[in-house]
């Protein structure tokens, strides 16, 4: 525990210069603002061709040498537009390490493949299609149309025609609403992104089939947007919802073999209750891996299939926790040995890599400390490494190791060792495109050798606030409720700050699992719009309570069953290491947070009526049992087996409570955390006699997109003027 | 138009004594309020029996002898008990001038007839149906259940036993939501409040059938209540809701024969885009009289069927209008000439009777002048006389009169000849309850001789408000933005109102046809909010514009294709003299209103910026295009028809000059002004980047019910607090 604690508070005073300075707008400080393009740290866009690394403009791409960043036109756009219109470039990719051939969409959003050493097409695809995954190897696409599955063929060749296609194949004709191929399932949970697995050759297709029939509808309403003459009136769009305790639906997986043409679907018994997820397949495309989870969610078990015939095969590895176990990644196979996989697991308290054979044999445990593995970039197979990212060195932090699987031992390979870094690894595992922020540093940009370790320095982006009046940024930890627990806040201050004075403070908040709101990137992460209250003559206050990501497991399921309320008593532990401040005026504290961090917004203002003066909360959860079951019940269990818990987290009950000034805001369009919840708490509040304030977005979701981000900052600001400032 | 200028301003100011008085609170001045009932002036509950008057009492009934006001009990609900649990008796009815039966309702809402005399039970009918019209000379009862048509004939009898059917007939089996049996149609325009009319004998039934299948449905959405423990997820809650310029329902009106069981459809023609209305039966029950507007209300004609056939006999008037034609009332024929009948309309440019014959010739007008006819109450048959109500003493009033049908001559027969008379008339219409308010009177009751106009008074009210610090009530004119007309408004003043001061104002603004704010009911039937935020230091001021009733054709026509435009003018000769009198502060003016009312303020906020500072707008009207049919397009014709006056009226380009704070209130299931409206104007709003507040009320329609007006009224009184004050 010292090493998290010797991570004192750090301040960052950026442009405290005396000439005059510009002040931000929420045009420059809000992702939807006409200015924001210009706001943020620049950035390269950099793919691998192969081991080569290659950066891309929308009408241009260069070769880099990753020695000394001297970097050499490949080809424009316009050189390859004899092939009709092209979108930017910066969607390129290189499908093939030893082809000149660059994959790209056209303005019908076909996939187009040019070679572009000829300048010749070699294939196209028509995408005229919902859903698409085209393999490289086989050519062959899967598609989604209308919910029905289809598979093409193209056969590849260069020339300047336009129709490959060889075969278009329907596999199904019950999609529907109801009956849905080849999408996500389980509401994108447990790490699921889509529905379509193509195996390593592309020749075999595992699919996701799920019946929804069984599942009520949410009744969302479509506004019709105001320049849509076609349309007058108002119209239903009902949502598939499953809500904690209620009837889900059933997933199902099935196979295609593109040889036999033939669909079998996996032996995996009655899927009622049941979670199927991170589909893998084997190298040598024969058998599936996918992991099993129940209803409950405290039991997850990962069977082998015969790709072939859908057969089971074998459970290798059975996890259960009395709390939850998530299984959120797919076995993934040493690419120097076929008969050996890595496994992810919090079994041990912390996200750590296992190495197992296809047996079902833990061989080892790979990576082990009170760090957790925060992502699996890939391997160098020569030296036997795999390539990670991890908060091994500062919990905050994100810091790329290369990892020998033989001997367990790893050695970082990022540039500076502090900060917040992403990885991209070549083809060979050689090679990493290292891009981090650090608390002074808007974004560099390096090449790493992965073994030696040894960086490059590629790009160093300007400080793109050079010039403005910019507020101070610190971090810090302190202890959370348990008395022992380090926490991590971040307080925003204005650039005048004077200790003397007496600030309103706003306490902004998410709290919710999957997130953080504190690390080590730039300003320690602080969310523009807090930099546009510092201007303003707020201080921010963020904290991340138990309950939020990257501390491990104890420290994420601390708040089972109960919600909110740890993460209440944590956040209360921020307010009183504010109110131990002189210079923050504790009868002007506010809170706003969105999704979970609304339900937070509200459960503080309704728990703590006499500390929050004033609180936005948006697209809050009111009560558990509106919200999905997957997500839903992995932290609170049913409505059924927890009443308790979702009488205790309710917040119908403690509308009468309400003091302050409260504005509640969300998307009418909300599939996410549907408008039943601010409903019914204003239904709530309204027969209690209380008065919060309400707005929403028409045709918006459960965040504000473009544009009417900016519209809803100011009012989120405005509020904050006119009852806390 | 002298006799109008007379009326000049009054005032009013009541419980200005100086000892201690106690202070209004919302649970006192609004309806939803739990002190309301305590507030409002004490009423009576009288009705006829024959011509004798009974007063009734939840639990007593009392004969009154109009002469001296003397009571005599006639009996009470525990008499009558032995016949089960019976609801109230103020709900009760005398069916029969010369027989001792009361008509009630039981616990299970069926229909009970006793004979209070001998206290037996003579008839029983079952009420478990949506809709019921029950005919007391021949004993039949019309049915509605699930949109289907059924008729009952019961056989009475003096006896206790309960079951007294003795035959159901089912006479539709197609009724669902798209084909709609007995019930109103044309959305309760045209006079419309039923859809069942029962021949005088009570042995033919005229009904409607309205075919909706073709009308959009609106997507209103049901919160489940938060102590329903059946109900989870929110549902779909559509509702037809044709739109103006959109398709419309269809509409026929059926006749079922009782004695031959057998229904035949009036023979009228095509119904699409027509409305039938104002059915009536010739006293011999064997001729049915229809009113039929076309599409664009332009064009009505009284037209006359067989009842027996169904067929077509006679068009006896049509009436046409550049503008529109309104028929709102069915003809009523004269008790001692079955050939003759009244009809009301306003050719003349007022609402007036007219005398016509069965052959369609119009034989006089009976009533004519500046002013209109406001009821027609019934007849004194013997005497040759109409009872009416109208405003010929004063334009904001209400008084009774006979009418001479032979001679046309009138006399007023209530007492006083001031204020705002409500009448009930006697079976031989020779006596009249004449209920009343003045500005200063809360309500007297008076029996009124109709022949010789003799009045004694029965009950007088207390002043509810004794003890109360009371605001002042003004009335007044002023002249409408044509520079001639006179307009009629209300103005309400500090309790301590102290000319020296300057007070913040708001506006009260409805503006819409079919409705008046300003008339000579007890203080100027100021709406109690009014009160309340005089109360709390603010002048309040509200304007019957050009555009509402009781003033003529003209001046309601004076709006059409051009709704609000009118109507914002003369509001602002309303502002022009605020801006005259040195207590306001014409720096703080805020705007209210409702529905129409909505509509005016944010019109009025939008085009003029820089008059009003605030405004609270409850279920606006955002666009008409969005509204429904009937209503719509009588006054705007269709967007098709008249798309600039649908341009110039539409709120959705104004949402860009939005500059003060702008609070919109809806009920969520508003079947009337659909939430459409608020909500496309929330986007109008946020793609313009202006900032309007807003609020909603789950589970509620276009006005908000019982207790939860309460909290809608501290809400608006907080809005202007915040913003105004």
């Amino acid at each position: 525990m010292t090493r998290k604690l010797t991570f004192i508070v750090f301040a960052l005073a950026l442009g405290l210069v005396a000439t005059a300075q510009k002040e931000f707008t929420l045009e420059d400080l809000n992702f939807g603002g006409n200015n924001y393009r210009n706001m943020i740290p620049q950035n390269r866009t950099i793919v691998w061709w192969g081991d080569t690394p290659v950066r891309l403009s929308a009408d241009s791409a260069w070769t880099i040498d990753p020695n000394n960043g001297a970097e050499k036109l490949l080809f424009t756009r316009k050189s390859l537009s004899n092939h009709g219109k092209l979108s930017a470039l910066t969607s390129a990719r290189f499908p093939y390490a030893d082809k000149p051939i660059v994959q790209l969409n056209d303005d019908d959003n076909d996939l187009v493949l040019i070679d572009f050493k000829k300048r010749l097409r070699t294939l196209q695809m028509n995408n005229d299609f919902d859903v698409c995954e085209w393999h490289p190897a086989s050519h062959n696409m899967a598609y989604v149309k209308d919910n029905d599955l289809y598979v093409a063929h193209s056969d590849p060749r260069s020339s300047s025609k336009f129709d490959f296609l060889v075969e278009l194949e329907r596999l199904t004709t019950d999609g529907s609403r109801d009956i849905v191929y080849g999408q996500a399932v389980h509401r994108n949970e447990f790490g699921i992104e889509g529905g379509l697995f193509w195996n390593p050759r592309g020749t075999r297709l595992a699919f996701y089939r799920m019946d929804q029939s069984m599942v009520a509808d949410y009744p969302l309403v479509n506004i019709p947007e105001l320049d849509d003459s076609t349309r007058v009136e108002a119209t239903a769009a009902p949502e598939k919802y499953p809500m904690a305790g209620r009837t889900s639906h059933l997933v199902t997986v099935g196979v295609y073999d593109c040889a036999t043409k033939r669909t079998v679907y996996l032996d995996a018994g009655d899927p009622t209750d049941r979670y199927f997820t991170n589909i893998a397949w084997s190298p040598d495309g024969n058998t599936i891996y996918m992991q099993e989870l129940n209803r409950d969610q405290n039991d997850c078990r990962l069977v082998s299939y015969d790709a072939t015939t859908g057969k089971r095969l074998k459970e290798l590895y059975r996890e259960t926790h009395p709390k939850y176990v998530e299984p959120q990644h797919p076995i993934v196979f040493l690419p120097w040995d076929d008969t050996k996989f890595l496994l992810r697991s919090e079994r041990d308290g912390y996200d750590h890599l296992y190495l197992f054979d296809v047996q079902g044999n833990m061989l080892k445990q790979v990576t082990s400390g009170n760090w957790v593995v925060m992502d699996l970039l890939g391997f160098d197979a020569k030296s036997h490494t795999a390539i990670i990212a991890s908060n091994e060195a500062n919990p905050i932090g994100r810091n790329l190791y290369s990892v020998n699987i033989d001997n367990g031992q790893r050695h970082r390979i990022d540039e500076g060792g502090r900060g917040w870094h992403d990885g991209s690894l070549n083809a060979s595992g050689t090679m990493l495109v290292d891009k981090y922020q650090e608390p002074d540093v808007p974004r560099n940009i390096a090449f790493a050798d992965t073994r030696t370790g040894k960086t490059t320095r590629y790009f160093t982006a300007p400080d793109p606030w050079q010039g403005y009046t910019v507020p101070t940024y610190e971090c810090g930890t302190l202890t959370a409720a348990d008395g022992t627990t380090p926490l991590y806040y971040r307080m925003v201050k204005p650039a005048d700050f004077d200790p003397s004075k007496k600030y309103p403070t706003v306490v902004y908040v998410y709290g919710g699992p999957h997130a953080h709101n504190v690390d080590a990137g730039w300003h320690y992460r602080s969310r523009s719009w807090e930099t546009y209250m510092a201007q303003r003559g707020y201080i921010l206050f963020i904290l991340d309570n138990r309950g939020s990501e990257n501390r491990g497991r104890d420290f994420e399921q601390a708040t089972f069953r109960q919600l909110g309320q740890i993460e209440m008593a944590d956040q209360m532990q921020g307010v009183n290491y504010l109110k131990s401040l002189p210079y923050v005026d504790t009868t002007r504290l506010g809170v706003h947070g969105w999704s979970f961090g609304g339900f937070m917004t509200i459960s503080l203002m309704t728990n703590y009526p006499d500390v929050f003066k004033v609180g936005v909360a948006g697209g809050p959860v009111i009560d558990w049992k509106w919200y999905e079951v997957m997500y839903g019940e992995r932290y609170m269990d049913t409505p059924q087996t927890n009443p308790e818990g979702y009488a205790l987290t309710s917040l119908i009950p403690k509308a009468k409570d309400l003091k302050g000034r409260l504005q509640i805001i969300i998307g009418l369009n909300d599939p996410t955390v549907v408008p039943q919840h601010a409903y019914s708490f204003l239904k709530a509040c309204i027969a209690a006699g209380t008065q919060p304030d309400f707005y929403v977005y028409p045709g918006q979701g459960h965040n504000m997109r473009g544009h009417q981000s900016v519209h809803l900052h100011e009012r989120i600001t405005r509020y904050f003027d006119d009852y806390l400032k």
